[in-house]
């Protein structure tokens, strides 16, 4: 073979792996539409077995009262955690702890999460929750996903545009919704103005006993606060609320509260109102101290907002609040220095109900109109310096520049987005991979269940300069809000410590024993894999034998200190169940008024033996 | 360029090709370890936006009461329908209707759900389930998937061994897990083989009135009744289930009830009994028509299984039934067919508690033992005449031929499986798609959510020879037990039709009134985008007056006839909340105890103005 042959043979070789490449490279592309696309995605949001989630998100569950907990980017929920209604799948609300925790209420309305922040960052430790149905506030641990503590707040009505906190969790505030007499008396419609107010509930949080205390009050005019966020850095003495209803009305909101083309943004200096409590300056109205910002000056001013805005939320370095009028398709921005420096100069046009109002033109910094896009609600922001819009009606997330206004991209959302959450969205430093948008409608984006859909939730990866829509979600109504946390933040443990001197705790099966005092039975007793022991020394360790009429004290120990391994404990026919984690030590109290035989059992599949672990409740008739 | 210089050339392209095929293989090769099976594994789970699933999977709740629906392949979980346990999200226990039906019950324990069958297919109408905690059973309406009768048992201690259905819904079948004496009345356990019971409780269900009826119930020996399946075509008359505790122990059964080396598994003809109910041959028994089969020639039988068997399954040809002994490391099949010509020979081996007992060895076809997979539990099939068990102990889903006994595969799960469930597994023609292992255990699967994990499962893709794992899903505790039904059986409403002749509905703003019938006052009003009338004609048609101590009864009706609008209805600091789907009628009644003033509110985000529509509850002080 000669030296042109060969290279003939070469010259061909490299046709055919071009050729190929072409080939290749072609068929790859005729591949390259939604299927491509979809095998992209897929592998984006799937998280195989041996790894987990890169973030926690915690989302409120509106109307259920509990929080769900999924993991990004799979979008799978991994817990329901009970907040304001009973939970029997957790023993939630039937252990004499979580029972009086509850306070008798059977469901919450919880809308906006808030993770426990140090300087101006998710530090991981707590979740604060509202309760817009029942006028509450609540505290998940999130070493334990427990809730410690819930505390009813008087003089509320639907604490709706809360909870956010400063910045280092010094307040965690709740506003008002509903314009409402205080201590919720009977007071006629007519006399809405004089009689009908709006509240701000400052609280704050004891990290050690885990307890809130009701530190203040703000007393103010009868608008309806819809949402509303805590100034950063800078701006960090500064709380931000949106208003609605500047109109006054009392009926048919629908159309009367929407007559106004402006409403206001309320800006409160809490650290003034502080310092005034602090020195006394306060009334006690039903059990709270409550202050009129407007008898401080420089406690409170208002600016005039696109009509009926929903939203408003402070950038990142705390410079800007955005404010979105659901009425008119704009975005706001405003400038905290501006602000400042109207109040300085006491640049006010005026008050309305005696508060100073600031111009307008002295504040705002820019409108953004994204054309078409209808409904704008909420802001989120990421790590380049952009801020994210949902729009209700338009069905969309817009991105844009801060700085400029300049619109980056539009994604649209299935189906009509209320809140969106990015991931670290509401800290100094928000990470720019992820958003998710919480919507309200989801048609026909899932299997149908019925005239009652799930709501849906839309995942964006935002690492990009265009925004992905990676997948859509269903979920159990009704998320609200989320904040997404990364998972180091967030340090659970996994067993509660054997605490020997836990009081009514017993830690071995020889000293489960069972006391009586008059018409109380006491039982000390074990949880274990796979039997429960009540009484060591009995013939049968795990019957409990009392009287019709007595009042029983299950104080159970779940002494298997492994990982994962819970017991339940339920009692047939007898409406009662509750759980005892790995190490906890929960009572449960209750009144034998049925005589019969009721046999007990362990309601969480603990181990092979599982069926087995179970005893009996005898109580002897009169 | 001559003929031989093409040839080499068209050899070159050849070689090239075939360099660049082999070149490509090998890269594809190269990529084929875990992350290209993990690529291929999350595009079988990815649905993406605009498809749906093709499954249903309904999964119990467990201990939560409720019900689960997950989408399959994605594993996504669309919806809780609220079934035992009150439910705020929906308003169920909440509105007058679910109120009554959960009859102040606070909780169930929610194990195996039943979709109503057809000629020993699922057809998708009702799905049935059974409360452990407190013996009752109830009826999910698929139209709506609302929860429409719930019955409570008589004579029951804890219907654990169920539901299961007959081959035409003929019953709703429960046995008892713990025994108890009649009515659960006080009997010392010392009487325990005397006094106390089993019972099968053989419901009917009116798929018009949607209602069932206790049609009769069987008494039999105090053993525990655990798990229980129906026959299918040659065997259809006929119920089979497992039984543990033949030792009669009334303590410790960890270590009491595992002393045998067989317990039994019972066989009863539910049709001869149903002749002799028919008959009059039966005893009432705290309103139940209690029958004793042991009376009945040819209606129960007993056969020895392998000690402390848990699950029993009938292979879709209803001629063999295979029973899994959790403490001992085998699969048993047994023969119908065999059983048959034992009884029609009456070929017994004596009797245990009046019961006849067929030798093990006329009845038993083959015993499955896989080397070293322990904790056998329960048993779903394919359309290819495989049998798939999950093993607890050694945490493993293992595929074997009914046929022969070969083992054909085993794949881990992640982990302590309970039951599995095959799509369409408990038909009469499993699809052989997809198997979903329901596990017990999670240890660090999912990101932690502190010291109570959530239940894991995981999807199988069974189409292969091979069983291929596809993901490990995290769900709220507790489901036991699930039915996977193809999409096409499955046919809900997506609006409530608009009927005018129904009780206290009002279709018209016009026509909403308040009416006063002594201290009772009767709203009926209208929920619509975005707003409530209470009554059409008064200056403010959303607000409500009554007097402290009225009862006041809110009858709402949704107008908006559109798909997913469904308006919530909540009454601030008054704990109530309940819900209107699109075209429904739900009334809420309560005493207006607390005078004082309360916002009324749409608490189910329902439109651009959602904020806006509320109202307001007036309770004049005595």
């Amino acid at each position: 073979m000669n030296m042109q042959r060969i290279l003939y043979g070469v010259v061909g070789v490299l046709t055919g792996l071009l050729v190929s490449i072409v080939f290749f490279a072609d068929f790859n592309q005729a591949n390259a539409g939604d299927a491509a696309a979809n095998k992209s995605k897929a592998e984006k949001v799937y998280v195989p077995y041996g790894e987990q989630d890169e973030y926690y998100m915690f989302a409120s569950g509106g109307h259920s009262g509990q929080l769900f907990v999924y993991g990004v980017p799979s979008m799978r929920k991994i817990r329901t955690v009970p907040v304001f209604t009973p939970d029997p799948a957790t023993g939630y609300g039937f252990d004499d702890k979580t029972k009086e925790m509850l306070g008798g209420y059977s469901w919450g309305d919880f809308h906006h999460p808030a993770v426990s922040e140090t300087g101006g960052d998710y530090d991981g430790e707590f979740l604060f929750a509202n309760d817009v149905g029942n006028n509450r506030v609540a505290a998940v641990d999130l070493s334990t996903f427990h809730t410690s503590d819930i505390m009813s707040l008087p003089n509320m009505g639907g604490p709706h545009a809360g909870v956010f906190v400063t910045e280092n969790t010094e307040y965690i505030a709740m506003p008002t919704r509903f314009a409402r007499p205080l201590a919720g008396e009977y007071a006629e419609l007519d006399k809405y103005e004089e009689d009908y107010k709006g509240v701000v509930s400052m609280t704050t949080f004891d990290r050690k006993s885990k307890k809130f205390d009701l530190a203040y009050q703000i007393v103010l005019p009868p608008w309806s606060y819809d949402l509303s966020d805590a100034g950063k850095k800078m701006s960090k003495d500064w709380i931000v609320m949106t208003t609605y209803n500047t109109e006054f009305a009392t009926t048919n909101l629908e159309i009367n509260a929407s007559q106004n083309d402006r409403d206001y943004i309320v800006m409160i200096n809490w650290k003034r109102l502080e310092d005034e409590v602090a020195n006394g300056n306060y009334n006690d109205v039903n059990g709270a101290k409550m202050i009129d910002p407007r008898d401080v000056p420089g406690a409170i001013f208002a600016i005039p907002v696109a009509k009926s805005p929903h939203g408003v939320d402070v950038t990142p370095d705390g410079e800007r609040f955005i404010a979105s009028g659901k009425l008119a398709p704009l975005m706001t921005v405003f400038s905290f220095e501006k602000a400042f420096e109207a109040i300085k100069s006491k640049d006010f046009k005026g008050e309305e109900f005696d508060i100073p109002v600031l111009p307008y033109e002295k504040v705002v910094e820019r409108e953004v109109d994204p054309e078409g896009a209808l409904g704008p609600l909420h802001t989120q922001f990421d790590d380049k310096g952009h801020a994210y819009n949902t729009m209700f009606i338009s069905s969309e997330i817009v991105k844009w520049k801060v700085d400029s206004g300049e619109v980056i991209d539009r994604k649209p959302t299935y189906y009509s987005p209320g809140h969106a959450s990015a991931a670290e969205g509401d800290t100094i430093e928000p990470d720019g991979k992820y958003i998710v948008a919480l919507n309200k409608i989801a048609k026909d984006n899932f299997l149908s269940v019925g005239p009652s859909h799930p709501e849906s939730m839309d995942l964006f990866d935002i690492s990009g300069d265009k925004m992905e829509h990676l997948i859509t979600a269903p979920t159990d109504p009704e998320p609200h809000y989320a904040q997404i946390v990364h998972r180091d933040k967030i340090k659970p443990k996994k067993i509660y410590d054997k605490d020997e001197s836990r009081e009514n705790s017993v830690w071995s099966q020889d000293d489960a024993r069972i006391e009586r005092k008059g018409d109380e039975v006491h039982v000390y007793g074990i949880a274990m894999r796979s039997k429960f022991v009540f009484d060591a020394k009995a013939e049968r360790p795990d019957a409990v034998t009392v009287k019709q009429g007595d009042t029983v004290y299950f104080h159970m120990t779940n002494i298997d200190l492994d990982q994962d391994i819970t017991h339940g404990f339920g009692i047939n026919d007898y409406d009662l169940n509750f759980e005892i984690q790995p190490g906890q030590t929960n009572t449960l109290t209750f009144k034998a008024d049925k005589a019969g035989t009721f046999p007990i059992y362990c309601t969480n599949f603990c181990s092979a033996l599982h069926q087995e672990m179970s005893g009996y409740l005898l109580v002897e008739p009169k």
